[in-house]
């Protein structure tokens, strides 16, 4: 049930939105399978679609897939004669769309919390609450990433060269992103930076989001592969190193995207100070370290036949970690919307969110 | 005017060979660009069709590329009433089909002076003269390859996981490698070793060549993306790294494709040995470090459309370094067909060439 609408590019890039009222609106998101070829946004009517949507990535990112989630659970729970009933329903089923996604769980929990809180709301008035709180997950994002991108701009000085990895861009938030906020932030404020993208190998969200994201904003963007980096970095051309997080544990220890821990090796080499950025939902003080955190193994045909055609000998063998974990003693400090965590220890850490 | 000879992979794999006699013989060659895929051998009967095999990449690694050009002296020698003035006719136009590969003025300076060294063989007997020194070419490539695989294989312990980044293999030579003879020679002397081979972008060497000729002598291998090493070395799956070069300075700093500096900094980090393997020949005593081997850029197509279709924004700015140098400190010892150069300086790299 989707539409496609394909339109220009605008510099305020709403990633997944709703459009219309509580009663007949649906959510409209960028399809990023599409990026950078074609900049087409679908427009999702059910909870199917929804679900389909989070499931083969056509939105990606912690952030992104529980806006997207929340928008659907408003579908979903106007679908049936029984609003609480429906609400169940939508919000078990948009949990199997991608089980390893915490943000998920987290913005579907608040969309049954707020339910469960308000009793005596019952069909339409409940459906307005719902969409009251899926919009209050959007634009808490919002405000959160635009917070990341002010203490992280801070940190730069005019001329400064900076290098990311993967895509913790606009399109892994509601629309303005992480890591890539501190740039955005930096270059609406006036300071000239250039930004070198690693292109992320197997999936290229760096060549195909990240570049394609700051390409369209006029920011000075140059990509390189992943084994690029160390090159660029004894050349003189990085001076920071900015990625985003997947998941920090109390100590500081930062999973994200696999090549990141390399990155921060090389950053070391050089003496390049190497930042995180990531907002607090992202910390899990349940976990003391690193060493908790599993690394997921992906699907081997995403090396050996990456963009459709194979590249590697039949029935080869594959190692594909989907992330990696960098050690809180190789960061210089996390970015969050409450300030820069600098140095990143357990008891910094502590300091900032538990005050 | 190449005829395909498709055939079953054998384990002595003759990179580039000659059929025949000086007389009606020709040159036969895998085309590597194929591979994995297909398994083709071409026969090449004219100077264009050599040159073009050079050109396009057909045939690749600098003494793989040397053999190939002596042999195409010999067709080019032949090809005309006068043998002298055909052969330096060939020898000028094989030098133009890639400029900077070392080897290929290497083995065309050798054709020549060879020509030059007997003026009183002519015709026939010229031809024959020529073809002997092109196959001695070939023959001394093969002994001194397998000169590293054995000093090289010393260095091994049954049981130990090694790395190694793009294609040092066979195919880069006559028929033996020279980083991947170290493994071959390993595997023949009965010690269990595993392989992780980097894929090595932008062109795929590791995943498209040394993971196939490692599969197919029966060599334990994982492919991974390049931006996995770091994360592999972690895991403690490595414990050792060996590549090859292209160029070595005079005081060790060693020129490899792209990614080889990084990957040496990812071990140096990891307490990983870092081991160079190259024929005498890579070094380039008249330069005295690194600092003097200008670093070639490359079409960035191989970066934005590397897989067959785009994967990158139109007009996005790419750099695209061809290769990088790595110090020589990084570097625990250079193996060599006259033995293991360790520790790597200006002195020990002397005493081994210059005794």
């Amino acid at each position: 049930m989707s539409t496609l609408v394909s339109e220009d590019a605008s510099m305020d890039l709403e990633t997944v939105g709703w459009v219309g009222d509580a009663r007949s609106g649906h959510v409209r998101l960028i399809d990023q399978t599409l990026l950078p070829n074609e900049f087409v946004r679908i427009d999702l009517t059910d909870v199917p679609g929804v679900w389909e949507a989070i499931k083969t990535l056509r939105v990606r990112g912690a952030p992104a897939i529980g806006v997207a989630a929340g928008f659907g659970a408003v579908i979903g729970a106007r679908s049936g004669t029984d609003t609480r009933l429906s609400l169940r329903e939508a919000t078990a089923y948009l949990r199997t769309s991608r089980p390893t996604a915490v943000n998920l769980f987290w913005a579907l929990d608040r969309m049954d919390r707020v339910a469960a809180e308000h009793p005596e709301l019952y069909g339409a008035e409940l459906v307005d609450r719902l969409l009251t709180e899926a919009l209050a997950i959007e634009s808490e994002d919002k405000a959160m990433c635009r917070a990341i991108g002010a203490f992280g701009a801070s940190l730069l000085t005019p001329g400064q060269g900076v290098l990311t990895h993967c895509n913790a861009g606009g399109l892994a938030t509601a629309d303005y992103g992480t890591a890539l906020a501190v740039f955005f932030s930096a270059h609406a404020a006036g300071k000239a930076i250039h930004v070198f993208a690693d292109e992320t190998r197997p999936l290229l969200q760096g060549s195909r989001l990240t570049a394609w994201e700051l390409q369209r904003r006029g920011i000075p963007v140059t990509l390189i592969c992943d084994n690029m980096a160390a090159q660029v970095m004894k050349e003189g051309k990085i001076q920071m190193v900015v990625v985003g997080a997947d998941r920090i544990a109390a100590n500081g220890d930062a999973a994200n995207k696999i090549g990141t821990y390399g990155v921060a090796l090389l950053a070391k080499a050089h003496g390049i100070p190497f930042y995180v950025a990531a907002p607090s939902s992202t910390f899990d003080l349940s976990i003391p370290d690193g060493s908790h955190i599993p690394i997921e193994q992906r699907d081997p045909r995403e090396i050996t036949h990456g963009f459709g055609r194979m590249t590697a000998p039949a029935g080869i063998d594959v190692y594909n970690p989907a992330f990696d974990v960098t050690p809180a003693d190789l960061i210089a400090g996390i970015i969050t919307e409450r300030g820069v965590i600098t140095p990143v220890t357990t008891a910094t850490i502590q300091r900032t969110f538990i005050a």
